[in-house]
């Protein structure tokens, strides 16, 4: 869709020049996130400062039924920070301050686009972080990272995105101010914080963030666990768990990741074992010292930063065990890893494709890696059948289609696989009481399905403000 | 409203003649919750025995028009389960089976009406328990809790009730059946699990519960605190918090409260002191040991189970102060402590009134206890405007109008104290997507108020069956 001179002026009158990008060079930076196999590029991408203008950008948006698409840093990894369908790109890359640091409530107020890492290294010297930690971490956005509801190694001791946001400034797709949550622990009416963290800019735009800081741990200590099989780490960690051990991270790389870690970075990691965890303890040293006996028999001592440096540069090693790939992401009920693993060598097997898995153990969260060769015939193919029956078996054993990375454009075919066309369908409706003209991310997280109404394409005809839907 | 004999016969069919109260006197057992003040008798009492017949309750009343109140224990404190304009309450009592314990995955699958206690004493030898420890848990119901996000002593460490909650079954007040959440971490989609939980039974019915369930601390160790006056004691708290320990309760009760208790229980808390803190330590004893040394300096040890026999049976001594009391229950953010008790005093002393506090002082959640004498011209009057002025100076401090009890009547009117035209619409909104013809729980939670539309009375239409809203 062309925009109309008309709507770009408006839009220049609300962000400056300095905040409107239509060269189609400009806009070309914006026409995917990090799941690279889709691509549109937005018919322009404004930059706001303010909270009053991002409500402005909405307002008008509506006004004229052209879709918004809000975007972080673009770090994203299931194809929802671009635009299938043009339209309007808001960029919070500009709204990046912390806005106040409140040490004796232990919490933070941010704007959207501010730098995850940033808020750790402002705290820091006050004995404060910012536990959410995606690999993304020292690019992506809090509000990006909100959006998603990312996870991350150390989420399992210390809980995803959505259990360190205590509140948020949001204008929803109707161009409404809404709070919700705020810095007390609990507040009358609905609590619909939780909705909007995990949204992925379905229902409006995050303008402010109340986050909680966390006391940085007494101490670390970081264990590397070999084995000869996936099989037995996958039961070791359902034994750790069951001895009333939660560590700050508990990550598994299996015998493909560790060689390829190993000649890429070299990081250290045994390369004749079949898998090898990496288990983090935190907290006070006499509580580290306490749990750590239980885990060293099976363990030997290693240098901290070096296992992380592995772990952290997986993606980067890749490349050289497979010309393409396919990062998938979903989650089983911890007690089934030992079950999921042998289910996931199975379909390899049964597609001679190379899986390979590096993941967070301790939360069930997978991470296969399909291995294919797309000029091979047939082979991106058996990818994709490989894939599917990776999500079957996950739904069957309990678990989601998705972990910590959303749904985006990737999984939305995926959705009618786990919930009833009843929870769509009141998907759906929530969606709309935000967002009654469907002008926000569309296309995304939602799919294509009876259940969902018109599928969330913007509205024919603007109903009038202040409608009850 | 009295109910056709069509419609009980109906409902007889769905639940037995054991599962159905019409008798005056069976009713008048159900005219009140906790909160006195508010009564209003059911036309009649269902006791279902399956999510199954829940559904058909729902979808029978909303073909006839007849509000639903949920009810669990009936042990709220905001006249929330109980039934104003009549109508049929569904009691969840008979529905008190824990489905499953699922160890491995540290979560358990309960019923609405399981009591709470009962759910850490099905654990415990397996060295497990609940969390959330409201001071009714004796007899309060997980379902109950959930719909009012209940609080309790030992959330200041553990969380409250919405933190420990991983997934809902819900029959909405359309009469769907609807899965939030669930066991693994995160799902696709949007987050309804915190939406429901605190929903004060306004937008379904809860028909199971899937719980977190928490590791036994290794050990636990109980401080007495004793302070010239409350404001000194609230110092304390922000003192503890700022040094980076977070204990597992931290409980504030005041001179008023302590002679009362001493005089009715003989707790061993010293008379002559302004306040005391009750502190509780837990978690692996190194870690005790080393966080009851800076608290200690201001301590003495006693006795646990009397320490807490004093604080729990508070609210039994509170019949040695005054004739009538009013129990209020706010909050403000914890570092405000010292300004809201000294606050607290002067409206006491404009007015004329003794305040007594006893609350949880580590999440800033107040309990001000505002004695009066409704026999002595004027005071009841005052007791209210004093009420009104403590709300008000809780939100002016950055605070809330309700903590831990919920909305339920008794808070309605406040509610546009808190939150903005849009925010109460919002909320409306939200509410019409869960219960089109406003027929759950009516009269609660949202107030009548413009912004909220219709303020939830049955429609006097009803909408067809699936129609979108």
């Amino acid at each position: 869709m062309a925009l109309t001179p008309q709507l770009l002026r408006a839009l220049q009158d609300i962000v400056g020049p300095a905040g409107l990008v239509v060269s189609a060079e400009g806009r070309l930076t914006y026409e995917c996130d990090m799941h690279t196999f889709y691509k549109g590029t937005p018919d322009a991408v404004v930059l706001p400062e303010s909270a009053a203008q991002v409500a402005a950008i909405v307002r008008l948006c509506r006004r004229e039924h052209v879709p918004i698409v809000p975007r972080g840093s673009g770090t994203g990894l299931i194809g929802g920070a671009m635009a299938p369908e043009g339209g309007v790109m808001v960029s919070m890359t500009r709204m990046n301050r912390i806005v106040e640091l409140d040490f004796p409530n232990r919490c933070a107020t941010v704007q959207p686009g501010l730098i995850n890492l940033w808020l750790s290294q402002a705290t820091r010297e006050r004995g404060y972080f910012f536990a959410p930690d995606p690999s993304s971490q020292m690019v992506s956005s809090i509000g990006g990272n909100a959006s998603t509801n990312a996870g991350g190694p150390h989420c399992l001791k210390y809980g995803i995105t959505v259990n360190h946001v205590l509140g948020l400034e949001v204008v929803t797709g109707a161009g409404e101010f809404v709070q919700l949550g705020g810095k007390t622990h609990e507040r009358p009416g609905y609590d619909l914080t939780g909705v909007m963290v995990g949204a992925e800019g379905t229902l409006g735009l995050v303008t402010g963030v109340i986050v909680r800081l966390t006391h940085l741990p007494e101490g670390v200590k970081t264990i590397l666990a070999s084995f000869s099989s996936i099989e037995d780490a996958s039961e070791a960690v359902s034994a750790i768990i069951r001895a009333g051990i939660i560590p700050a991270a508990l990550e598994m790389l299996d015998e493909v990741v560790i060689r390829a870690i190993e000649e890429g970075v070299g990081a250290g990691y045994p390369k004749g074992a079949g898998a090898v965890l990496l288990i983090e303890l935190d907290g006070p040293i006499a509580e580290i010292e306490a749990q750590s006996g239980p885990i060293e028999t099976i363990c030997r001592d290693a240098e901290r930063a070096l296992l992380w440096k592995g772990r952290k540069e997986a993606a980067g090693v890749f490349g050289r065990l497979t010309p393409n790939w396919l990062l998938q992401d979903a989650v089983v009920p911890r007690s089934k890893l030992p079950q999921i693993m042998k289910e996931v060598a199975a379909i390899g097997a049964r597609h001679h494709l190379v899986i390979a898995n590096v993941f967070h153990a301790g939360d069930g969260n997978l991470h296969p890696l399909i291995c294919y060769d797309d000029r091979a015939p047939g082979e991106l193919e058996r990818a994709k059948q490989a894939n599917e029956e990776l999500l079957a078996a996950c739904l069957a054993l309990g678990g989601s289609v998705t972990g910590e990375h959303g749904v985006g454009l990737d999984k939305r075919a995926s959705l009618p696989m786990q919930f009833a066309d009843s929870d769509l369908n009141f998907m759906a409706r929530l969606r709309r009481v935000f967002d009654p003209d469907s002008i926000m991310n569309p296309g995304k997280l939602l799919p294509s399905h009876p259940a969902c109404g018109e599928g969330f394409r913007p509205a024919a005809r603007p109903l009038p403000a202040g409608t009850w839907i």
